[in-house]
């Protein structure tokens, strides 16, 4: 018997995304099951996929993997056939996402109109994401076309907007991925536990998940978290505000730990950026909840991680075009954590795993309609991906955390499913920023102004 | 045959009420088939609960009708084997509610925190309604307990909450009622429309109905109130400036016609008096939207509205106390209107007939849940409500005005059924009057201060 991976087709869309590409490439290779696939890159940046492409070419000749790459600017060239297609693209890149938030902000939109309750992620674009959600659409009609057995396998963002969208409107198989929930581990190593003795499950929308089952050795693992509240934590803020230098180390600031205290359940990962206003009205009150830096979403922080971003693409650049440099000094030959290419290899070599995945809710959280993606642990193999019975959140996370949050991504949806400027007037008119309609006009009308917008306003009138 | 009234019993809870009980005692009265009911008022005050009792037994004797009234202050005997138990009961009285909201004026919530998006109307006591839905499920457990086969009509507001916490909560056959809806026949006679050849149908939430289909004699009648809007309503909105005197004429107000506009169906009744804060910032932008009083819900309108009340009772105790002056010239023998008695000769009786009624969604408007109280036609009988097909609102309405209107109905229930504090400071953090925690903590601090508030202090600790 051949490897599973013979002759299997993966593209990726987006494979210059600073973010994902190495990472997955690296899974690829390094998975025995996936040997003789072919990996279709696809992006519409030309030196980004080049780039790309070299790294992969490259990499796989050091560690003699038989996988075969190809670059590509024709997406459906990529698509057609595919058994995965994997998305992490994201239309017209952070900058221009900043100018928007700068164009709001000057309307009196602090981080823009797109931060808003429970999503106050920087680049999780939802009421202005026209072009992102446009792209995912026209991804998924590609796959419906050219390749409708393939599964998408979607890390784009908004992870929860863009599984609900597709899995409403597309016949499309997709899985939406983030790697958010691994934040838990953070937690149990802060609370020096033994991993092998952790049960654990997380539960919500993607972005806003709660520890919705704690156990430690038999025991209630959330007495050692009340525990640590009591007796460690004052000790470890003090030395984390001191020392910590990445503005994403918030699993245990005293945001997280204030939601906890407030709604019953601990937030887990990119859920403790989340929160009200209550925690971000300001650079002052985000640093007062997110430490020294006022978490990835401020003004510094947001400018730390796409400085970063763009210093780990020089970096791969400059290696790249060393040609003597070792690549696997870069990124060491080892499974990045991700799931993506874990998922690949169940589904392809029927390898059942359990995963934290978006797929919609159809009952497994009570209270959310059945239509609405929830992240979720569920077990994947050869037949895909199989529902198992879930640990809802409390009814305090669900009745004052997911329901708003749904009903944003709701309004997001329409807004696009049926394009319009009160759509986008209305996001503003219960938005705790807006003083008066004016102010909200002004807002809309400056977004749709800006340069690449064209289309936007067309459609937005 | 004797009549089906025959030895009925119906209880009046809130019997004192102002605004029901005349209209609802009278239309008894009136019915052929309810001659030899007794009915049982029942109130906590003795004043007015002797006031309605003689009014009732005067006008029966005026008007020669076979119909028993008891007053008690003693619910249980009211209830005990009642055939229906009608509740209009307002726990603690339109006084109590005007201190609350002037006492969270104070901390910058203009018309207090219990006015929010799509419920600004002054008596729809939500989250602040405490008491009142105690009361109202303390008489649906003697319900259960005493009368289990009886039906509950439950016309004490706010009955979009009631209605599903009732329905969710208790095992009482309950309808919730209200009077709003019948607004839409003042754009029939604006339009000068003969009502025999107008077909409508209105649907949505208590408070939040709209008219989903409108047939004038087989054509589309939105084309009639497009052709009104643009020929007519200029001049209809500076005679109705100049000329009106009552806060509650807005059916046909700069806000409706703005909403529908804005939403594509044409908002009804009570619908009117809600919206986003667009129409309510301050009085100001109330009277641009709903007239020279800024609508009822303004501080001129409710005042109005109020002492109207007073006076009402005023008039009637002068009536009563006169005993010359025959009631009937001060409320004429005819049928008053409301819904409530017709309801109750429809099932005592067997009359099929129409009505526009609260009851859980179960289906009925697609994307609302099933255990969500919507308000629809539907067919009363011997048999009770029969569940008929109905025309939702579209998607705009759904989306922006349905989603958050109940999203707030599940924070109030919440609130009610698991009490904290910060179940009330929840309900704050998403308010647009809100600038800081701090702003949120004292206004909802000076609310459980209050005198009368001791209780709801205790609970919402
Ligand atoms: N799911 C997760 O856990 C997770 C984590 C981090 C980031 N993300 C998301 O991943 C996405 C990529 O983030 P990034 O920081 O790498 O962004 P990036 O801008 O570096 O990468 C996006 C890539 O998409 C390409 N692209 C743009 N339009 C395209 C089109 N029409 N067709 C094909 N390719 C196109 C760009 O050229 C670019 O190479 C974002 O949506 C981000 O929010 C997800
Ligand atoms: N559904 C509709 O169409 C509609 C229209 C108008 C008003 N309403 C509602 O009707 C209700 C009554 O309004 P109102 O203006 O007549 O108020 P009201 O204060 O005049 O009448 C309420 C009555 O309830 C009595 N009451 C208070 N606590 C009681 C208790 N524990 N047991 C028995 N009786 C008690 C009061 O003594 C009073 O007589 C309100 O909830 C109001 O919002 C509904």
């Amino acid at each position: 018997m051949g490897s599973p991976g013979k002759s299997l087709k993966i593209s990726i869309i987006g494979a210059g995304s600073a973010v994902w590409s190495t990472r997955i490439l690296v899974d690829i290779m390094l998975k025995k099951n996936l040997q003789g696939a072919k990996v279709y890159l696809m992006d519409i940046d030309e030196d980004r996929l080049k780039l790309v492409y070299l790294f992969a070419k490259r990499y796989a000749s050091e560690i003699h993997a038989d996988v075969e790459f190809h670059a590509t600017t024709d997406r459906i060239e990529a698509i057609r056939d595919s058994a995965f297609v994997i998305n992490s693209a994201m239309a017209k890149g952070h900058r221009y996402y900043e100018m928007m938030r700068e164009a709001t902000e000057r309307k009196g939109y602090y981080r823009g109109i797109n931060s808003v309750e429970w999503n106050m992620v920087s680049d999780y674009h939802t009421i202005w994401g026209y072009y992102q959600f446009k792209l995912a659409v026209s991804i998924a009609r590609d796959i419906e076309e050219y390749a409708p057995d393939a599964w998408l396998i979607n890390v784009a963002n908004p992870v929860f907007e863009l599984t609900t969208l597709l899995s409403r409107i597309t016949k499309v198989k997709n899985i939406g991925i983030c790697h958010g929930h691994m934040e838990f581990w953070n937690i149990v190593r802060e609370l020096r536990l033994d991993p092998s003795k952790v049960e654990a499950e997380m539960s919500g929308f993607n972005h806003v998940i709660w520890l919705t089952r704690f156990k430690y050795d038999g025991l209630d693992g959330y007495e050692l978290i009340d525990k640590w509240i009591k007796e460690e934590a004052e000790k470890y803020w003090r030395k984390w505000w001191a020392t910590t230098s990445n503005p994403f180390d918030i699993q245990l600031s005293p945001a997280a730990v204030d939601m906890y205290l407030k709604y019953g359940m601990f937030p887990i990962g990119d859920t403790v950026r989340g929160g009200t206003w209550k925690y971000h009205w300001n650079l002052e009150t985000k640093k007062k909840w997110y430490g020294p830096y006022g978490g990835p979403d401020s003004e510094v922080g947001w400018a730390l991680y796409t400085t970063y971003l763009a210093y780990q693409m020089e970096m791969i650049k400059g290696f790249v075009q060393a040609e003597s440099a070792p690549l696997t000094m870069l990124i060491p030959p080892k499974p990045s954590g991700e799931q993506v290419i874990d998922i690949t290899e169940s589904i392809a070599a029927d390898v059942l795993r359990k995963y934290q995945v978006n797929i919609l809710n159809n009952g497994l959280i009570p209270g959310i309609p059945d239509n609405v993606a929830v992240e979720v642990p569920a077990v994947i193999d050869g037949q895909g991906v199989r529902r198992i019975s879930v640990t809802p959140p409390n009814n305090r996370v669900l009745k004052h955390v997911l329901l708003p949050r749904m009903m944003r991504m709701e309004w997001a949806l329409h807004a696009f499913l049926e394009p319009s400027k009160d759509a986008l007037l209305e996001w503003l008119m219960y938005d705790v920023r807006t003083r008066s309609v004016s102010q909200a006009e002004e807002a809309i009308d400056a977004m749709l102004k800006l340069p690449g917008n064209e289309e936007m306003a067309e459609v937005f009138k």
